[in-house]
C-alpha cells in the first residue's frame, strides 16, 4: 500500500515505539526486532510494518482537531496491542516466517517469546494510561474481542465453518482493533458519544474489509509481499474467507474433495492446485470482492455524519481505492 | 494455611471470580477451571486456591477504612492478573500439574492455553477498570515487573546465578504484585502517598518472604501440599533459593558436582540426594529462615505508621507466624 496516510505519520510513530520499547534488556531488545526497528542483533533496522492502526488512529485525530500529544499514546498502545497479538499468533500458528523475517519463537524459543508477547501488553497498556482512562477501556475492551476473536480462530481448526461463523471471528480478531482505532480518536478529541459510535462503526467495517482483503491474498498471493505465494493459506490450512466460502458453495463431492485435502499434512500440491480451479469455477474472487464492498459500503454510510475536510475525504479515498483495486489486473489476467 | 486472612473473604472473592469470569465459550469455562472454580468439564468445582493476594487487599482496605465495593474489582484484577502469569508459566515450564491437578495447556494445548492466559489478562483489566485509573496504573506497572521478573527466571535457566541476582527476580516476580495488593487498598482508600509508599514497602518485603519460603517448600517439601515431595524443585532444575545459595556457598568440587549434576536431564536421584546433603551441611535451610526474617523484619519497620487495628495487627501476627513456623518442627527432628 503506497499511501498518503502511511508515509504521513511513519516518522512520528517510529519514535513513538522506540520510546516505548527502550530499554537494554533482550526481552525489549527482541519487542524491537519484531516489530522492525531493529535486527535481531540489536543494530536498527527499517524493517517497520505499514503501522496502518496507529495511523487512522493520529489521521482521525488530526481529522477531529484533536491534540496530537494526546492522540500519539493512543495510537502506539494500539499497535503494541496489534503486535503483542501478533507475536502469540505466531507461536500459535507455528509460524516461522512474518513479513519476511524469523518469527519472534524461532528465534527465542515458545518460552521466551510468551512472556515477551505478555511484556507488549504490558507496555501497551503504560501507554494508554498516558491518554486517559476512557482510552484504557475502548483498548481493554479491543483486547479481550481480540483474544475471543482468536479463540474462535483457534477453535475453527477442528471443525468447519460457515461464513456467518467466519464473519463474527473476523468482527472480533479483527474488526474490534479498527474499530477501537476510531474510537480512540474520538476519545482525545472528546467527540460527542452519538458520533463516537459512528466512528466505531466506521472503523469496525472498515477493518473486516480490510481482513476479507488480507484473506483473498493469502490465497491468491500478492507480488507485493514476498511472504505471501499464490495458495500460500491453502498449504496453512487456514479456514479464511475463499476456504470457507467454497467450502460452502462447492457440490457434495468437491466439498468432500476440499475437506479431505484439508486433513493431509503437508497438503499436496496437486490438491492445492486443483482447490484453486474449484474456487474459480465458483467465482470466490469476485464473491469475496462483493463482500468487501459490502463492508466498505457500509463504512461510507457513516461518512456525511463524521466532520472529515477535503484532504481528509481525499485520504480515505485512496485508502478504499486501494483496497478495493488490488485484484482487478489479476482478474484481467495480469499478475 | 489456616488462616484467619483466607476465611474471612473467601466467598466474595469466589463469586468476585465466578462474576469476572462468567461466559458460556470454552475459553472462559478453562478459566473457571484454572482458577478451581469449575472441574474440567465445567462442573462446579472447590479448588479455590489461597487467594492470598486478594483476601491481602481486602483485608487491608478494610483497615483503612475503604468501600468494600472500591476493593473488591481491584482485588478480583489482582488474582487475575496473577493467574494469568501461572497459565503462561506452566506453559513456559512445561508443568503438566498444579495443585494436584492438570495445568490448562496439558488439558487444551499450547495455543490454546497461551490464548486463555491473554483472556485472563484482558478481563483482569476489565475489573481494574472499575476502580480508579491509579488502580489501574498500579496494576500494569506490577504487571510489567512481574513479567521482568519472569524474564530474569527463564534467563536464569541458562546460566548460574548468584544470590543478589536471585533477589533482583523475585522482587519483580512475586515482590510486584504483593506490593500492588498494598497499595490497591491504600489507593481504594484514599491514602496520603506517603502512606501509599509504606504499604507499598510493607507488601513487597511480604512477598519477598513469601517467595523465599515457596523457594525452601520446593527444596524440603511440605506435608500439608501433596503436590511437592522433597526434592521437587531440584528434579525440575529449577534454580530457587536454595539451589542459588548452595551453589554460591559449595566449595569448588561441590559446586562443580552441583552444575554436572543439574545438568542431566532427568537429574538422578542420587544426585538429589547428594545435594540434599550439601545443603544441610551448608546450612541452607536456617540460612533461608534468616533470609525470610530479614524480609519480615524490614516489613515490620512500616507498622507503626499503618493505622493497622488491635484484630488487624493480630491477623497479620499469626500471618507472620504462619510463615516463619513452617520448617521448626522439622529442624527439631518432627514432619
Amino acid at each position: 500500500m503506497n499511501l498518503a496516510i502511511l508515509h504521513r505519520y511513519r516518522d512520528e510513530l517510529r519514535a513513538g515505539l522506540a520510546q516505548a520499547l527502550h530499554g537494554e534488556d533482550t526481552t525489549r531488545q527482541m519487542l524491537r526486532y519484531h516489530v522492525g526497528l531493529e535486527t535481531a542483533k540489536g543494530e536498527p533496522a527499517d524493517h517497520l510494518g505499514k503501522l496502518l492502526r496507529p495511523s487512522l488512529v493520529l489521521f482521525v485525530a488530526d481529522e477531529l482537531g484533536a491534540e496530537r500529544q494526546a492522540a500519539l499514546p493512543a495510537a502506539i498502545a494500539l499497535e503494541l496491542i496489534h503486535n503483542f497479538s501478533l507475536i502469540h499468533d505466531d507461536i500459535e500458528d507455528k509460524d516461522v516466517q512474518r513479513r519476511g523475517r524469523p518469527t519472534v519463537w524461532s528465534l527465542i524459543g515458545v518460552a521466551k517469546a510468551i512472556n515477551a508477547g505478555d511484556l507488549m501488553i504490558s507496555l501497551a497498556l503504560l501507554e494508554a494510561v498516558k491518554t486517559s482512562p476512557e482510552a484504557v477501556l475502548c483498548l481493554v475492551d479491543a483486547m479481550r474481542d481480540l483474544v475471543d476473536g482468536q479463540s474462535l480462530d483457534l477453535e475453527f481448526e477442528s471443525r468447519w465453518v460457515t461464513p456467518p461463523e467466519y464473519r463474527a471471528m473476523i468482527q472480533l480478531k479483527t474488526g474490534a482493533l479498527f474499530r477501537c482505532a476510531f474510537e480512540l480518536a474520538g476519545i482525545v478529541a472528546n467527540v460527542s458519544s452519538e458520533l463516537g459510535k459512528r466512528l466505531a462503526s466506521f472503523g469496525e467495517e472498515l477493518g473486516m474489509a480490510f481482513q476479507v482483503r488480507d484473506d483473498m491474498l493469502g490465497v491468491w498471493g500478492d507480488e507485493r509481499d514476498l511472504g505471501r505465494p499464490p495458495g500460500s493459506d491453502l498449504r496453512r490450512r487456514k479456514k479464511a474467507y475463499p476456504l470457507v466460502s467454497a467450502h460452502e458453495r462447492a457440490s457434495d463431492p468437491d466439498r468432500q474433495f476440499i475437506e479431505k485435502a484439508m486433513k493431509s499434512e503437508p497438503v499436496s500440491e496437486g490438491d492445492i492446485h486443483k482447490i484453486l480451479g474449484m474456487m474459480e469455477r465458483l467465482g470466490i474472487r469476485s464473491d469475496g470482492e462483493v463482500r468487501m464492498q459490502s463492508h466498505l459500503q457500509e463504512a461510507v454510510k457513516q461518512l456525511p455524519y463524521i466532520p472529515f475536510s477535503e484532504d481528509g475525504l481525499q485520504i480515505l479515498t485512496s485508502l478504499f481505492e486501494n483496497l478495493t483495486a488490488f485484484m482487478k489486473p489479476r482478474n484481467a489476467g495480469g499478475n
